[in-house]
């Protein structure tokens, strides 16, 4: 052709070559990936239905098991980030009308409320203060005077750096007829979780995160009471990508031939396959147990220079991201940027209702080590010298 | 710990080594990954609000917005496979009650019909078999019978290897003021396609076909009509993680400060601008030639064969798929699993309306050479004249 048809031209940009720069990422996720999880996201790709595909989707399938503790049938991977399976999980779960209580204490539960006023779903908010916990009595008068059938609690709230105790909740929950669904986006192989022995009835999590694989799914499982609740549904769920009914076969939980749904994110599920074969190889227990020490190594660090931990009470600190109050006199953005322009480590500030008053300190899968709790406790001390001289 | 706490053990099958075989590809997608792109999607991570990878975010738009044609500002890619693009356009544009007009002569229609119900609309199907298409008067008399507010139609229907002829389609929909809603999944890079010339109101593709990155984001793009459709929205859509909205701010297309949304899939977003990259480099014209040239080559070689096109007129066959009808006497399933055996290549059986009928054979992107049109014409000569004589 001599003339072109084109209106738009080629883009300036898209002609220079990619540029990625490596950071010690420490803030709530994502993580650094290592090499061999990067690796296996770096394999030639396969087609969705290939006999190698539906294998490593089902050692997805069991690693998540393992991660959950559960025997759940129906578990299986999400395309798409943590957030997907949030929408996954109550567009599944909630029709038009349905009530559900959502534990509000940061902004997981924010959304939650947010996604399920979309669904139609009559929503009450329990709602405690950044950086405090539901105790069962809190929870208890809640089921009891809004008698919903899902209570939204979220085990690791990143933005305030809470772990919510999980014990004796899902008993509760069944003893008022109500289903308990837990995000564990931020925790899940950091802090202990045993989604069939606490009752949990939907739990989902994300890759990013302890698991060290990119973004771009999402490990989630079902109870046998929280499938009822959907074979009994009326109305479709809004979504066909998201349709359990559809991904339970596309997984191989039905019983049924697998049947093409969606080209699913092929590369990303070797990855997540690869970050749940680490954890297996490392062992549950070895991982929370690392997560734990290396926490606390942080948090007397952070004391040691002089910073107040958000969170007041040991037991209920998330091991996998520590949140520590901006020191007085300082401004967040500058700590952050400071870090990141002066030793290439990212931290970040707070999220939501911890907007402003807190700094987020990451240490998850690969990354929750104690040389990087050095790193980053010598970076910080480095800024805090610095943007304090700086001022005089 | 001595005694474990854990009722779930390690699952073996994630204690062997990942295992992905060398494949060529030539089904309906996913197209292989050349390795400049293979190595983008493997480069460290970075933060989902890192000034770099809002930088890549600012590159891929600029890619979509020439790789559709377009000038419009709401040009991003969403984070989930095409099918979820779909979901995106649908339940952005739709509201419970509005009239939609769904062009359907292949699977994506018939999908396209599945969510709109699901999303509370008012659908009505225009009907054709599968291997045609439709004519301007079709739509037209459809516009005047159920006066939609959008129309969807399929440029690539992948399911039975038809390309749509759009010219003319945008000024018709909008002299009946109906939004026009096309699928290019299949098409994208392979096919002319000009949304702003052709009065386009959303436009979406796939990563995975042409653009030769992973599945797991998803070109999409809203003309100022489509804009305005959902600035009226008198709901909210049903999905957080969709939310246009939001989706414009993230990416920068609402000129507000960016805010956090969800975690980006970061690297499927890396590969993504390398195959927009790709492309801009080579050029859409060429591009299009090229896929033009190879089917050309195919088509004379099934027909040498002595195999039949399912699509008769030239001028509407899909440029990156080409559908030959099963010959008589042979099992499609043995066809594709021979050559997969003997050859390491895919094709692809037909999807949905065409299922039984058809064989697909993709060469999309990279995997559009003469090279490959011989070796997959070698392999099906193999494969018919291996299959007859097993029979003898």
């Amino acid at each position: 052709m001599t003339t072109s048809l084109l209106q738009v031209p080629p883009p300036q940009g898209l002609l220079r070559p990619l540029a990625v720069p490596e950071r010690l990422l420490l803030g709530p996720g994502p993580s650094n990936v290592p090499p061999r999880i990067l690796a296996a996201g770096g394999r030639q790709l396969l087609g969705h239905m290939h006999p190698e595909v539906l294998q490593v989707m089902d050692e997805i399938k069991v690693g998540i098991q393992y991660a959950f503790q559960t025997q759940n049938q129906l578990t299986l991977a999400i395309s798409g980030t943590g957030h997907c399976a949030m929408e996954a999980a109550l567009l599944n779960l909630l029709e038009h009308g349905d009530t559900v209580l959502v534990a509000v204490n940061g902004i997981w539960g924010q959304r939650a409320v947010d996604i399920a006023r979309r669904l139609g779903a009559d929503v009450h908010e329990l709602l405690k203060p950044p950086g405090e916990y539901f105790a069962p009595w809190d929870i208890e008068e809640g089921l009891a005077q809004h008698k919903p059938s899902v209570l939204f609690i979220t085990h690791g709230e990143s933005s305030t750096g809470v772990l919510q105790p999980l014990e004796g909740l899902g008993e509760l929950c069944h003893r008022h007829g109500c289903l308990l669904l837990v995000d564990a986006v931020a925790s899940l192989g950091g802090a202990p979780i045993f989604m069939d022995q606490q009752e949990i009835d939907v739990l989902y999590s994300g890759s990013q995160k302890v698991l060290n694989a990119p973004p771009g799914s999402a490990p989630i499982s079902f109870s046998e009471r929280a499938r009822e609740k959907m074979l009994r549904r009326k109305t479709k769920p809004p979504s066909f990508y998201l349709d359990m009914g559809w991904l339970a076969n596309y997984w191989g939980c039905d019983g049924e031939p697998r049947r093409y749904h969606h080209t699913a994110p092929i590369n990303s599920f070797f990855s997540l396959r690869e970050g749940l074969a680490v954890l297996s190889e490392l062992g549950l227990e070895s991982s929370w147990e690392r997560h734990r020490a290396n926490c606390t190594l942080l948090c007397q660090g952070l004391r040691d220079l002089g910073l107040e931990l958000f969170v007041k009470e040991e037991k209920v600190r998330l091991p996998t991201i520590t949140t520590v109050r901006v020191p007085e006199g300082y401004n967040w953005k500058e700590i952050t940027a400071f870090l990141m322009d002066n030793h290439a480590i990212e931290i970040a500030g707070g999220l939501g209702p911890s907007a402003g008053k807190v700094l987020r300190i990451g240490l998850m899968g690969c990354n929750s080590t104690s040389g990087n709790v050095e790193r980053v406790l010598r970076a910080l001390r480095d800024a805090l010298s610095h943007l304090r001289r700086s001022r005089l």
